[in-house]
Formats: C-alpha cells, sequence, structure tokens
C-alpha cells in the first residue's frame, strides 16, 4: 500500500492531520515539514479552488505526507477531479444519510464499485512498480465521510454499512449548529460527547476509522485516549495569527 | 501626514514590524490583524514579486497597517513601480555607500529631489482630501536603507548624510555574514552590539530613525530599549511553522 | 447592521449598482471608488469564478460599497464559498420556483433556518465587536433571487413567500427570451413593463425589496420612479470599451 | 457558419482534433500550429477549470483551430459558462441516457430549444458581421456526447433521438471500464468493435456524426476508414513527455 | 512588412494608440476592438509584469492592432523578454542621453546592428511566410525612444541620431516635472509647446517619426495638427473610472 | 555532496539535461519523469519569471533531477531569488569577460567569496542532516557562464580563470548570431568546429566542465564524444510541438 494514511489505518496506528487554508504551494511545502501525518486541501471553506489545490498536491508531493482534499459539496465532477490530482484520500462533508455515503463512494471509486471516469492525469504520473494507477487505486483512495449533522448521527448505522467508507470524521461545529448549539470546536456538553461516544462505538462495530477536528493538541490527546484513531488540529492560517499575536504583543 | 508609519517615527512612537514572505493576499490580509503597525512584503527573500506584493496591499488596504516592501536590488525600475503600487515605504538592501544611498532617494522621490517618473497608478487612487498624490509623496513616502554589511557600517555617516533617508535598518544576519560570522539573528557577539551602538549613536546625531530585525520579541525589547525606534520580528511563514510544529508535535 | 446595502433597503433608500466582469481586483477597487452602493462579481457571465471573486472582495474591503456577487447555479457548494469569502449578499440567477426559492436561502443561511455548513473563513476575520460573525450571519446577508423567466413570473407569490428572500431582482434578457423576444435591455414592450408593475405589486405585499438591472443611467431613472428600489448599471467592461470607442474615433 | 468545425461536419469533412490538459495559454497556442481542426480543453481530467480555459481560447483565437472544451459533469453552470467564453462546442461526458441528453442540450441552447442564459460575455465580443451571437449560437454551437458506458450504449437510440445533439464521441478507456476490461485505449476486443460498428450504425441512421478517441495516428485512420468522421489524436501533455522520453534514452 | 505600426509609419498614415494597465487579458482584447491602431502594455507605472504581458499580447492576437509594451527601465533583461514575447514595438522611458538610446537599440536589435540574444519564444511562433523571424525581426520591430526630461530635450539631436530609434514619445507630465511644473497632461504653457515644436522639428530633420501621451481626443486632434504623427490616448482603467463614474451619478 | 548534478560532474559521468519554457509546474514534473539528468527553467526565453520558476522548483522536488535556472541577465537581485528559490543552479547567458564572470559569482555566492544575502526562504527548507544551508550552499551550487559570443570566446581563459565558475556552457545560435552567422544549432561550419574544440581545450586546461545545446540526440552524442562532459537537449514546448505534429499530419 502506497498510501502512507491508509497504511497508517490498517496498521491502527493513530494520526494527526492538519488544515491548509491558504491557497499557496509554499505554505503547503512549510506545513508539509512540521510533522504532520497528513495535510487537508480545504476546498469547501478554505480559500481554495481545484487549481490551488493542484499546486499544494505538487508541493506536498517531495515530503512523507498524506495529502487530502476536502470538496465543496457530494459532487461526482469534483470529487473525480481531485482524485485525479493526486489525492490520497477525499473528505466529504455533510453526509447525512445511506444515499450521500453511496454517492460518494461511487464518485470516488472506478468500476466496477463506483462510476468514477478514467483519467488520472496527476495521479498516474506518480505509480511506480508494476501495478497501474488504476488497478490499484479503489483499493489505495480514501474515503471519508463527515458527520457533523444531526441527521448523521441518526443515520450512522445505515452509513457506516456503505462499503468503501473507510473514516468517519466529526465536524463539531457544524454538528453543534445542527442541534442548537454554537459553532465551537473542543466540545464539553454532555449530550455532544455521548454522541462521539456513540459513534465510536457504531464504527467500531462496523470495522471503520473515527477521527475528529479539534482546536488544540490537549483535546486532541483526549479524543485520541476516548477512541478516536486520529484527529486534525487547526490550519496554516490559524497557526499564523495565533502566533503572530503573541509577537506583535510583545 | 497619512502614512501611519512616518506618523509614528514623527512622534518619536516605537513600532513593531514584521514580514509577508507568502505570495497571498489571504495570508496578508489576516497579518494585518495581529497588531503589528506595519508589515514588508519582501520581494528580495520572500516568494514574492511585483504582482503577488500588488495583491498583498491590495488586502492590506482595509486595515490600519503600513504598507512596505522591500526591493531585491536598488533598482529605479522596480522602485518606482513598489511606490506606484501604493506602498507607504521602500526598504532597500545592501546600502553601503553615499552613492548608493543617493541612487535609492532618487528613485524614490518626484522631482527635483529625484527621478522618479510620474504615473501612481494604483497610489493615486488612495489620495482623499485636496492635495494630489503627487504633491504630497515625497514628503509621505518612507525610505529606509538597510545597513548589513561592514561597508554600509564604515560608511555609514555619509549615508545618514543623504537627504531622503528616513530609517537606516539592520539586517543582523548578512552583517555577521560580511564580517565572517554566522548568518543569525538575535547575535550577542560584542564586537556586533558595539556596532548597533554606534549606529544608534550616529543616526541619532543624524536625525534618522533606526530599525533592526529580530527573531524574539523578549530580543525585540532589548533592542528598543538600547535606542531602536522600531523592530520588525519573524515572518509569516515563520509563524505559522512555529506554532504547527507545536501542535504537530502533540 | 453592518451590511451597507441591506441597511438601505431596511431604510427605503434606493441603491444604485454595478458589475464586476473583469477578474482582476484592480478594475475591482477602481470601479469601488466610481460611486456605486454596490458591486457584483459575476461567476454566472462574468470572467470570473472563486478566486477572482477573493481577490475582487479583498480590493473592495478598503471601500464604503457593498460586495455581492452572483453564482453560476443554484448550487449549495458554491453558495457557502461565497459567504465564507466575505459577500454581503448572494445573487442567485433563474429562480423560477418555491423549491429553487428555498434551496437557495437553505443555502445561504446557517441553521435553524439553513444548513449552510460553519467555517467563514475570510467573512469571519472582518466581525468587528462583541458580536461573532456565526451569531450576525443569517440577519446580514442578502438573499436575491433573480426573476428571469416566465416560470419566476408565474410562481412569483410562492418564490417571495419563502422566509428569507430579501429582495427580487428582475434580468430583463433572459425574462425577455423566456418569452420569445430578444435578450435585451431597457425594454419597452408593454407586455414587459405590465410584468415589471405586477412584479413590484407583489413583492410590495409580501414586503420584499425588488431590483432590475438597466443598461442606462435613464432607463434606470425610470425605473426608480416605477417603484424598484435598486437598480444596476452596467459592468466595468462595458463602460471601458463605450468610452474607449469615443476616443479611438477622435 | 462561422464555426470551422461544425461546418466540416455539415460537409461531411473528416476531423482531426487532440486534447488541452496543460494549463497553459502558451502550450495551447503552441499546439494551436501543429495541425489539429480543433483542440479541446479538458475540464474534466485534465488540468484545467475556468479560468485556465479562457486563457487558453483566448491564445486559441489567432488561429483557425475550433475550440472545443469538455466539461466535468453536466451541469448547467458550468456548461453556460464555457459556452459565454467562446467555445465552438461542448463535449459532455458519461451521457447514459435520453434524459440526461437532453439536460446537455437545454443547458447548451438559448430558448425556445433550452434555457441557457443571457451573457456571451467573450463569446459575444467575437460575433462580426450583421447577426448577433445570441441569434446564431444556437445554430453555431456544436453539442457532442459522450458514449462511454454500456448504458450509453443500451440507450443509444434514445440518445440520438435527442434534438441538438450534433455527434456523439466514443470514450474507449471507461467503456470498457464499464464493461469489466481494462481501461485502455486503441482497443481489439471483438465486441468492442462490434460495439462501435453499432453505434456508428444507429448514428448514421439518425444523421448525428460519430467520432472516438485514440492514441495513435494508425489507429485514428482505421477508426476513419470504419465509419468514424473524426477522431482525437492523444494530448498536448502525451505529446511532450512521448518525444522527451526519446531524446533523454539519448 | 507585417508589423501594422511600423507599415502605417512608413506610410506617414496618422495612428492612435492607447495603453493597457490592466493586468488581463479579457481586457485586453476588449481594448482590441473598439478601434485603436495599437495597444501598449505598461510595464512601468500599469499594473502589469512580464506574465501579465505575455497574457495580454496573447488576446490581441487574434486582432488587427499593433502590441507594444513600455519596459520599466533601459535593461536588456526585460527589453529581450518582451520582444520574444512577440511585441511589435518597445517604448523605453526616460532616454535622456545618446548612450541610453543606443543602449535600448543595442538590446532590442539581433547582431550585427545589437547584441539581442536568439530565443524568440512566443515571436516565433508567428512567422508564417518564407522569411525567419530571425532574419526580419531587425526591420520589423519598432523601438521608441520617450523624451520626457529635460535633459532628454537637451540632447535630442543626439538621441535622434542614434540608427535604429523609429520613433520618439513625448511623455507631458514627466517633461513637466522635471521643469518644475506640475505633472499634468494636456499642456498649456508656452514653454512646452515650444518644447514640442522644437522636438517636431528636429525629428523631422532626422527623419524619426514624433508621437505623444494626451488625455483628450480634442487634444490629440491638435497634436495631429501640430505635426506629430501619432498620439496615444488614456488608458483602459482611465476609460472605465471615467464612464462609470457618469453612470453612478444618475 | 547533496546537488545530483554537482555530483556526477564531480565523478566526470556525463549528464543530460532540457529546458522547461513552459509556465507550468504541471508540465515541469512531467518532463522530470522522463530520464534527464537536470531540468533549466529558462527565464532568459522561456515563458518564465520567478514565480513560474518557483512552481516548477516545487513541482520538480519530489524528483532526482537537478534543477537549474537561467536568468534573464547578470543582476544580483534575480540571481539571489533563484538561487533562494532553491536552485541547483544558475546559467548566465552572455558571459563575455573576467568582470562580468566574476559578477556572477560574486553574486551567487555568499560571503567570502560572494556578496549574496542571505535569506534562502525555500532553499532553506531542504537542508535535511546537521549542516545547515548556509555552510554548504557556496560548494553545492553550480555556476554556469554561457560562451555565447565572440567576445566570451576571446576571453574564454579570464572567465575560466575566475575561481567558482563550475562549467562553461555553449549556446550555438547566439555564437552564430556574434559571428555573423545564421542563429541555428547543431552547426557544421569547420571555425565554430574549431571554436567548440578550443573551448573543450581550454576549459579541460582550467579544470572547468564543459556543455553544449543541441537540437537532437544524434548530435548530442557527437558532442559528448568530442569531450563536453553534458548536453542540454530540446525543451518541452519543442518535444511536445514536435510530437503533435507528427500525428496531426496523420
Amino acid at each position: 500500500m502506497n498510501n502512507p494514511l491508509k497504511r497508517r489505518f490498517a496498521q491502527k496506528q493513530k494520526a494527526t492531520l492538519s488544515w491548509l487554508l491558504i491557497p499557496s504551494a509554499f505554505t503547503a511545502e512549510s506545513m508539509a515539514q512540521t510533522g504532520f501525518d497528513g495535510l487537508i486541501v480545504d476546498m469547501q471553506h478554505g480559500v481554495q479552488d481545484y487549481q490551488s489545490m493542484v499546486a499544494c498536491f505538487q508541493a506536498l508531493h517531495a515530503h512523507p505526507v498524506a495529502r487530502l482534499a476536502r470538496v465543496p459539496a457530494n459532487e461526482a465532477g469534483i470529487i473525480g477531479k481531485t482524485l485525479d490530482a493526486g489525492a490520497h484520500g477525499i473528505i466529504c462533508p455533510m453526509i447525512g444519510s445511506e444515499a450521500e455515503a453511496e454517492a460518494l463512494v461511487r464518485a470516488a471509486k472506478y468500476p466496477p464499485r463506483g462510476t468514477r471516469s478514467n483519467g488520472p492525469v496527476r495521479a498516474g504520473l506518480y505509480t511506480y512498480g508494476p501495478s497501474s494507477y488504476q488497478a490499484t487505486a479503489n483499493d489505495e483512495t480514501l474515503v471519508i465521510a463527515m458527520i457533523e449533522t444531526k441527521q448523521g448521527v441518526d443515520n450512522i448505522d445505515d452509513i457506516l454499512a456503505v462499503p468503501g467508507i473507510d473514516s468517519i470524521y466529526v465536524g463539531p461545529t457544524d454538528l453543534g449548529f445542527s442541534m442548537g448549539l454554537p459553532p465551537i470546536l473542543d466540545r464539553e456538553e454532555p449530550e455532544i460527547l455521548a454522541i462521539y461516544a456513540h459513534l465510536l462505538k457504531r464504527s467500531a462495530a462496523a470495522g471503520v476509522v473515527a477521527g475528529i477536528h479539534v482546536a488544540t493538541p490537549a483535546y486532541a490527546r483526549r479524543m485520541l485516549d476516548m477512541g478516536f484513531l486520529w484527529t486534525s488540529i487547526g490550519a496554516d492560517v490559524a497557526y499564523m495569527t495565533a502566533a503572530a499575536k503573541v509577537a506583535a504583543a510583545c
């Protein structure tokens, strides 16, 4: 397996990721050398689009870090383009039902599992060895469904049952929002923590990995202890401004 | 006076600046809200060129922060373009002689003081009030000469005597390099600190402001106490990677 | 209320907007100083996409002009990205039914009214004061439905009844096209003017603002007199070529 | 008729096209002078998006070559933007049913045939002569449906019956994929060749042109002999790497 | 002769040019259709650099308009790159002496007249016919020296005597500036008009064309009547804002 | 030694390079996998500038190919920026004298050998191991002087004597041009071949490597046999168009 994050998941090794919101190959390659196991180009909420994602992926390529991207919506067009650009994994926001999870997997996988169209223009450049990219892509690429609405929680078993979903990934701000709570991270509400426990239990039962987005390393450790196999912590621009504010206040 | 940094200097108010090395308007506007008095687009060592500087300046415009840029070399073409793009100030590297300082000022000032060509394409957009940009630009724009070689130190009085040099600015890594020392910041060598004291004394005598680049807030405070009116601390990408490494090591 | 255009609408003040079709922050900031109350980045028919819209918004930010964008289609992904980028308002083309209007509002509003996902990457940078962006966004952002088909006219009452539609906006060329007439602006056909009168009457009854796109200031004044609260006149590239042709013909 | 490729098709003249996968106006204008009858900007699998397509179209404009683009999905938003940008033709992937073909045509044609929205921002710049762009666009623009799934083959008669489909276009790799075969070009499997013959027979009966993508000139000639009116051969980046490998191996 | 402007000059036909300050191929191609004989990409004062100039030239290529560029300074590197990019002519600012004029011509001409380096990467793409680009470039390309300082006026005969200077071009704002006058266009000062007359007389005697930049068509006509063979009027962004202000004030 | 090309040169291993004229990271990474030992971003004659060079270098980074760039002129500003961007080597055109060679080396080397300013923004990211970039850069980076004028040939011994010139590199088209011959590659004129022999003899005597640019593999082999240690063959865009023309002529 060439996907470094999928390999970690297969070996039940914990992982820490972060987000790339800045549309810059230079910040991407700089973040690639800070120690994260994977970096996620955020085309949903980041200042990113397809071309800036390609530039970030090109800059990440020299480094042993997994390349992921979050698509802005569950649409086959951009999912295919993201994988063709060489993503190790796709993160899709707002998965709320079996149908949505199935659509995601179908868009991300070649036949016979899915309907992804052939043409791995960058991805295919980087398949070394005897197997072609197309022969191994369905096994190599990660498909990650964000659970971040009450609906997603309610339908979690149906979602987890869709073949090809490698991991669920909790989005705490939207999850809170959908339940009438403020959109914050690193939550302490008992009903939210109960949901996290429920999601961990059901995903474990289904043999699916679970991850969660957090704001701080301390909360990340707590979530790993709770049973999540991976977390994402912060984002490029958040790291920059947090440290800059400290210096500017000197 | 509309130049917020020149106004601070005129009032002997201390200032803290930082550097923009990332070619991104998004990081520029994010840095603009972290509390610095000024931000410097680095076309010499940053991943910046003329177009990325314009984008950064456009993004900085909404914020009460001074916009400066360092040019890659002491050339009239890029100095004029930088001012036309709306810079509050020009920083020129490696000023080593009176002739170089004079060339810098001539490139940065309209006649009769200099030979800057007319055409303030962005700068002129933003001159509100009864006076035109061209009538006030020579008074408004800051011209800052980097002293970062042994030659520059040796010729400091001649450089300070050039009318139109608003500030000298010490570059500790190149200064060390030119003296056979390693290219580090926040230096402790007595001979270097003696040079700093000498530069402060001579610039004070000449009525010219002095600034210095530092790595840490603690050293910045020390330099301000020593007599520098302003410091620049760190850079966008350095803040980002420093904070990200802490999180990734969780 | 921080949205300058929504404030005007709330106070029943007339407004004049225009369009940004050129993918350039420089033309955006130049247009921002010509006197319009708002400028609309056109991702449907202009040479604009997400990244050029961000650049235009960054350049507009220093100026007291409302920032709007027209999305290419009624899709939640791009609507969310546009608002995250700091739009004061969204214009959606071709709204023809209550379901389409409802989908538009749901994509544009946070829970509980809608399903917009949390992550206001640029928008959140610019919320000064005690309230957070997420707490006020549903009240601040404008949602504008284009009525530009026979279907939209037929279903106008259903569309106006959707909570969250702040304004309708007439697109005369497409409206004519859908009725078998040529795609022109500043129309004189009695049946079209009767439709305008009908739309004004129904929107007034529903307490919804009405706007219209026009080609000339004279027709704009006529439409304001007829009852439209706002107009958009022309576009950046149209102004440029019209004036250039006059000069070139000298 | 101003569309050079539609004119060729009307006169039953064979045509050879190729693909632009590189997001560069410079490679586009270079390819434009190599002798192809048309060039296709690939927004589905190429490293292309809307803005890079516009740049390629601008560079192609000086040359007597047809400008086409493949959209990433059958969505009205991007189809309209592509035509507004001045495309002579739209290629839509994965057309599998009459409904999909009808949606494609409706998105690509102005009323009354379709629902394309008015605003041909670049396309309208280039209509010389007495007729306006809008009056002739429905006749001038090519709509090309890719047949590249088993479903598309099964529904070929329904697809061909949709008024406004100018040509079908066979995608051999996806077609093979959908039938459980490897995704290769220039296929020799008898069942595939039988499908080609069937598609040629049905399209001829329907009066619709047929094209196919191939890897080599030799296979292109064979397909033209078999009855296809046009082929596309290779792609910019493929030509570059093939020739470079030969030289590098010297 | 393939250079449309040099052909006009050779035939003593008057010409009207304008400026491209906006870094956009879309505004360039739009300006190309407004009726000017030539358009000048301004890398000195416009928001333009090498890459935006290339994009503008690519967009201009489809139109029968001469492509020129003003370089930011009299440097061989950028002069060569501009010609390699396909410029019909080079405009160099601030020519004040025979040595500067000679340096300009040497940078712009291949051996034996000059020292331009071979490698016409775009320019060479567009040489149709039996002669190669390199064989005809020295005859085809226009070299235009701006006379816009007192020094340039004083040395006009020496400058005009340099073989290869095709035209002088008066910059009224800088000329005024260098004489202690405000930097305005369309000047009425008798001493300035006397300079214009002198420049026209000396250039006519030397067989060199003369042009001048103006703000209005009326002044352009006056200058043509006075003896200038060509004028440039206004600029893209100036046309846009002038017309937009009129509409916004409705 | 981490520079793969300098290591080859040290071991007297032959090398084959090629040129990147297309401003695209995608073509750069594609060329990186075709088998060349090094790739040269051409900022002199290619459609390249600083930012496109950075993008190409980022894309090359994942591949075991040396990264070089040719600067447009012998200027310290761009030489420093190129090395800061991570170049393994600098190629400077038109070196004609000892003074020019010395200026080149001084711009490319840190003190004490030269005056390169400290700030290796990308280059410093990639120094693994115990030594810092600044400590090894003077030894690692290649400085290559193009000999492509009669003057350069005449002064070859003086040029070769400048410490820090790693290789000379013959530019046949400009060399021919400067001698009154047409600007062609793969030359057969006896006087040119005699110059090549002379350059090989003198550079061997000086212990300096010699390379040459050629058009075809056959001529490359001939030059290697003649004594050149390395050649560059063709360029990205040339490979693309050559192969495309063959296919289009099918």
